[in-house]
């Protein structure tokens, strides 16, 4: 490895101070933003399209969507109702903060309320990188298994709320929900868990009052 | 990015040769090897114990697991019955030819017929990564969506079989088989498929079929 560690190092904390620029630059226009996290095919996008319909006439959404290749996500996001901007990241795993950056500049600021960023799908790399989001949320998903907690550490670690989601499939896979959260909670002491159904619906209501509280709760603070 | 690439270049190069000695090693020792990748939870550690299962009396396995942490892949392929050696990548979020060589040094060589090894659960960052050996097979699962081979082409443009596993979910979820495989057909067109259920059993056959003449077929080669 020799001299490797310290390149890294450095590459991070230059990703680091430009995302301490972004958050500077959303709180200024007044943006609450999500980094949404999860493995290949967990439902990002599906909640956002539910967040974009669920939210709809109380606040003003955009997205950012990353994926290694295609606009299917920011299609899907557009189509359900919010500016959205894809950024293709050609091989890369992961976003980072000059990625976001280049996004910001494609967006009214002024005329958005959430901002929620979809990552990469990857359970690994995108833990690594800040963005300048106020919050990180991930999504795992109950076919994933019950065991990535324990096998993925360092992203169940780096967030700020949990969404299990497709728990409609609970009774057709095996999925120790208590076993998850024993996994969880050792990494993740007390994080906000919401598990949910995209597919009937099941749970979304708490999800969305999360999302009103942390828009509202930022934006009280800005004001006080 | 500017000095980025040509490093980047300079570290695969120095993995292809790595992997072009593990190839040599495997081969000395008549061990038919597969590289088995997929995202997080799509079935790899369930797939390789079947396979185990499967293939018992007639080759002898041996299973590397590759994980960012735990050793939990590994010891459900020692409890269905091969030798197993468990990589922790730490952070990392692939396995290299480094790690495989370091593996194989673990290995009683001589008396192994199929070696497994199970990458870390990504669909993006395994694909850019030689390990040395002779078939890579990537796992999609049901319940991760049929956009994956329009979202991750590097993966399936990369490997020489598909298994579609968790087809028993087929009722539960959205999934357009045809869409999937016209996805897949554009990055890789004639890739043998098998679609499957590790849950109930479907479609294992035509699998263990495959592996059994890909053993057949390398021997067959080096004997001739």
């Amino acid at each position: 490895m020799g001299k490797r560690i310290p390149i890294v190092e450095k590459i991070l904390s230059a990703n680091d101070r430009l995302a301490t620029q972004n958050r500077a630059r959303l709180e200024q226009a007044g943006v609450v933003a999500l980094n949404l996290m999860a493995s290949p095919g967990a439902g990002k996008t599906s909640l956002i399209e539910h967040t974009i319909r669920g939210l709809h006439g109380e606040l003003r959404l955009a997205v950012v969507d990353g994926d290694v290749a295609t606009s299917i996500d920011a299609d899907r996001a557009a189509a359900a109702g919010a500016r959205a901007v894809q950024i293709n990241t050609g091989g890369e795993c992961h976003l980072d903060a000059v990625m976001l950056q280049g996004a910001l500049n494609e967006l009214p600021l002024e005329e958005i309320d959430l901002l929620i960023v979809e990552n990469v799908g990857n359970l690994i790399c995108p833990a690594s990188f800040q963005l300048g989001t106020h919050k990180s949320v991930l999504i795992a998903s109950v076919p994933e298994g019950d065991d990535k907690p324990y096998k993925y550490p360092g992203m169940y670690r780096g967030v700020e709320a949990l969404v299990i989601n497709k728990i409609d499939l609970l009774p057709y896979v095996s999925f120790d929900m208590d076993y998850f959260r024993r996994g969880v909670e050792v990494l993740n002491p007390g994080l906000v868990t919401f598990p949910l159904s995209c597919r009937t619906g099941e749970g979304l209501q708490a999800w969305l009052a999360w999302v009103r509280d942390l828009v509202a709760g930022v934006r009280a603070k800005r004001d006080a």
